[in-house]
């Protein structure tokens, strides 16, 4: 059999799998992705990015085609039944987006395929190729703690199949007439096709029936519902006049939700409640349904509009509604899972492809510091921390949304239904947890305030850096704060040097200036000597002295490489963008700094004198290793 | 000899040139372009852009690339000699552009070879490439009046030589040392190279130089003054505070301006005051000026800041300032000259390239219009009405700004020298001129008002659309109303239609529906059966209904062709932008209607009566043709 090394082997091209496979490749890291099916899903399949994914995916430089090309979903309008109950009416609209800081307010649609594409074209860029149709067929870690625990090692084997034509076909044929997330091939038995792969680490993007999540035993806790929705993706004619805005319908002949998409396309989510006997534990008998019976239901909803399906539909599917975790994240830090392998939920929230996308997101820059030998396997453990406690919040929010969806609607008759301000108040509590921006990671190693924690504002440690228009010294340029924090595998230390025109001031930001150049410091320590001066660290010095005045050449040279690396705190020459950054993130006036992770999370604040005193060394002491 | 028929012959590749080409070829009109150079400039030349030129590349999507490319000159500085003469020292900081209703508030430079790249990548994707070395060598126009009032003649004979490279390396060596910007080569006098064009229309945008202007022995008139000034692009070792910001120095050892360029790119403007009387009757000896001699003059006038140069300039060059615009624009409006060509002047407000590029974008939707046979010839008269008195404001301004800038520093010592406040008052009051958003076309064919001009704001007949964000009914998702105006050779005709939900509006907006769809409106009569109902004119309708409550299907079906083209007057989702549209525009709230130009300058306003009484009519009658 054929054998091979690589760094890091991803099973499964979903969004979980490129959003890492992309970050990786990026990085110039020796990663592989494999996939079994044949080409990319045509159709289908998840549909929304939150506000807080098309922040990460902007980091990437990937938001401008997304934004482009999808549907924004800014407004949403809600839908009752009218006081004699036999049709409907508008309750009223609310912003789609319960969540004042995000920096676009909205979420957006989009087709998974061209989501999944915007990766797939950037990983091309950097020679990386999705190998199809492979799949994996045995997995083994090595139990031996010196090889383990020795960062250059290939603890994991793994057996990959190349898929010939029959078998490819023979997964196709199986699933012709179902809309099935997950094929399963019938293999040949051959092992030419086979190789074995020694890496060393693994991760299973593999789905809902995560192969890789079968073969570490891992569970999923949680349980299914007997709730049958179905999802059509179709074109429809209709006088509706919010069929382009996220409409939940509650009507006293089922429950819907509209989900406009790109171009004239429209995603509507119809609970088949007359159908909840064809649902029994978890498995669904999907023969009883046809699009013509989805597109019915949606017609007696919405009464007394017309809605009219004059084409065939785009794709549609029918699924119970399901609620479970995984016990684990990740098994000895060498193999891990991630997406719809650790989640499943229902997709009312439309958070399923943004929790997936950021659980990779958020393993990438960890992956990248381990291998490159810039921090210890210990940060990988945070992974797991991170994202599993997020995913029980998302799974226990779903319950919460599900249950509202599904449930009757509150009249006259039903006092005890849902009732409009119930559900309304539940999306607007939560409007940070669905807008993906209100996210806080718990204190941790790599998640840590010093003593003197200098903000009171929504700079907020284990929180992603909120957008905040800043202004370039050199060319009174405004700059988005998010802009200047790429995911580029890098730190960005963020100086808040207030006004160094002040003397007393200028001297405490020159000593912090000369520290940052003496050999204990973390910058020097953990920087390597034949890496350049940034590699590891960018360093951004933001002032607070007025634009008229301030000169690039009042910070420091310790603090800044460059005439482009010092920002102040003002309005721009247009007299509306920027300004307040000091007092909106909560940064005194005497100034601060912030440690924020390469995937824009807020690691560390402290005061200037907090890092003065070796706090942020204490910090990177924690988890990264000396490179001298 | 080889003969030929093209609809559009374009002589001259620069910024003018490739306007015309791009926007012709984007809308499949037969063109052709030659340049007489062998390739693309390598560097050099023109590189401001201002900010309604961004706005007007923004309208052909071009845009993007220049923003992210380019350096962006947000703020002005300006030194004056300090209190004892011998230094400078900051007088101010100003915004760089005083035109409060630019889209960009920003000047944007780069160097010119990569603007033209804009076009030329655009070109491409419509099959068009730049002929090169090709130059004319011989033009004559019919004088038969019957063939120049024929719409299908092609009147224009111009002879094409395509240049050997014994040729193009003769045109190389006579400038190898000079960095000339028209080379002229000696011909072979082969005429095997040689090629007949029958052509409808020639342009002639072959520079300060013109071989068209010369053979249709079109006269510049103006003045050469005795001010020698040097321009230099390099990349300087400095602690000039001020290096990326546009400043302006007066000094007791020289003037000079700072123009920041891409990356650290800087370009420096110098006056060789001891070098006037190397110029006489508009020739400059340019064998005694050096880079060496240029940069110690930028050394002396920068005292006490210290400015280094450690590489070779990029490009420099030396000239003498002159004030001329040609008398006349076009010859039978068959054959036509623009940009350089047309008017020379200072480079120092950054307005060659945008005048050049803005000449052509007008010209190029009537040569459009009247190729397809949509508008009678008439309509090209309006090229020199509109271009040459521009050109006439552009020089009387460019005059004043020169004297002040080539004229000393106003000292104790020099009391009737040029004031810091006279300067910054100059930039001050011709804001508008030179961010271009000020620009005002005179009253004409194409450029009237109905007798009930019911606005009162900036949409002002003759001058461009200002920016102003509206919302999409249908989706709540805010637009900027240019975006909305692309340069794609249609009308658009914006519908202020108020509040529909007022019945009485209703009734009348309902009106206007109706109306439209008469075969005797100007709708039905300048459209071609033959055409897709919106060929000509898109129709945009714009509410003044609160987002939370207005449909799209508010508004009559004759003014809406689709769910996206009614839009409000309401703030966003995100409560900042939008809003206010109404009223800045100084639309009434009983509505009004709006014609724009496919430049997108606005043509026509009226009320929604006059429109019913026919004035709109009487509008487009006046020179286009009826297709039926």
């Amino acid at each position: 059999m054929k054998e091979s090394h690589c760094d890091v082997l991803i099973i499964g091209a979903g969004p979980a799998g490129v959003m890492c496979a992309n970050a990786l490749a990026r990085e110039g890291i020796n990663v592989r992705v494999v996939d079994k099916r044949p080409e990319n899903i045509p159709a289908g399949q998840a549909d929304g990015i939150q506000p807080r994914t098309i922040e990460v995916l902007q980091s990437y430089g990937l938001a401008d085609k997304l934004l482009a090309e999808g549907a924004h979903l800014n407004m949403m309008a809600y839908y009752n039944p009218t006081a004699d109950g036999k049709g409907i009416e508008r309750t009223s609209r609310a912003p789609d987006v319960n969540a004042p800081t995000t920096r676009w307010r909205h979420q957006i649609t989009l087709n998974q395929t061209a989501i999944e594409d915007l990766f797939l074209n950037s990983m091309r860029q950097h020679g990386l190729h999705v190998e199809r149709p492979v799949m994996p067929t045995a997995m083994s870690i090595s139990d031996d703690e010196a090889v383990l625990n020795d960062p250059n090692s290939y603890p994991v084997q793994i057996t990959l199949h190349r898929l010939s034509s029959a078998e490819t076909a023979s997964m196709t044929a199986a699933n012709a007439h179902t809309n099935v997330v997950d094929p399963t091939p019938q293999l040949a038995g051959s092992t030419e096709a086979e190789e074995l792969v020694h890496a060393k680490y693994v991760l299973g993007a593999d789905g809902a029936h995560s192969w890789v999540r079968n073969q570490l035993d891992i569970k999923l806790v949680g349980e299914h519902t007997k709730h049958v929705w179905a999802v059509v993706d179709c074109v429809p004619e209709t006088n509706f006049p919010d069929i382009r805005n996220r409409t939940a319908i509650h009507s006293n002949n089922g429950s819907c939700m509209i989900i406009p998409r790109e171009g004239d396309l429209v995603r509507l989510y119809i609970q088949l409640a007359d159908a909840d006997d064809l649902a029994s534990g978890g498995r669904l008998d999907k023969s009883q349904v046809t699009p013509e019976r989805i597109m019915n239901v949606a017609k007696k909803s919405m009464y007394p509009y017309q809605i009219d399906f004059p084409h065939k539909p785009i794709w549609w599917t029918v699924y119970i509604i399901s609620h479970r975790v995984a016990t684990q994240f990740s098994v000895k830090e060498r193999v891990f899972i991630a997406g719809d392998a650790c989640h499943t939920h229902s997709p009312k929230a439309g958070l399923g492809m943004n929790a997936s996308m950021n659980d990779t997101h958020n393993l990438a820059w960890k992956l990248i510091h381990v291998l490159r030998g810039w921090a210890s396997s210990n940060l990988l453990k945070t992974y797991e921390l991170e994202r599993k406690k997020f995913a029980q919040d998302l799974i226990s929010f779903d319950r919460k949304l599900a249950d509202m969806f599904s449930g009757k609607a509150a009249t006259a008759d039903n006092a005890g239904g849902v009732s409009h301000d119930e559900f309304q108040a539940l999306l607007r509590t939560e409007g940070g947890f669905t807008a993906g921006t209100g996210i806080q990671y718990q204190p941790s190693v790599i998640t840590k305030a010093a003593p003197t924690n200098p903000t009171s504002g929504i700079l907020i440690v284990g929180q992603r850096v909120p957008p905040q228009i800043i202004l370039r010294v050199a060319d009174c340029r405004p700059y988005e704060i998010q802009d200047l924090l790429k995911s580029d595998g890098k730190w960005k230390l963020l100086f808040f040097v207030g006004d160094c025109k002040d003397e007393k001031q200028a001297a405490l930001v020159n000593a912090i200036g000369e520290y940052l150049q003496l050999p204990s410091s973390f910058l020097q320590r953990y920087t390597p000597k034949s890496a350049s001066g940034d590699a590891v660290f960018s360093i951004l010095s933001i002032a607070r002295t007025p634009k008229d005045v301030a000169d690039y050449t009042d910070v420091h040279e310790g603090l800044r490489s460059h005439w482009s690396t010092v920002y102040t705190d003002d309005i721009a020459v247009d007299g509306k963008n920027g300004g307040d950054a000091y007092e909106t993130y909560g940064i005194a006036f005497s100034g601060g700094v912030a440690a924020v992770r390469p995937d824009g999370y807020v690691g560390y604040i402290g005061s200037l004198k907090d890092m003065l005193d070796g706090y942020l060394d204490d910090y990177f002491s924690g988890f990264m290793l000396d490179s001298h």
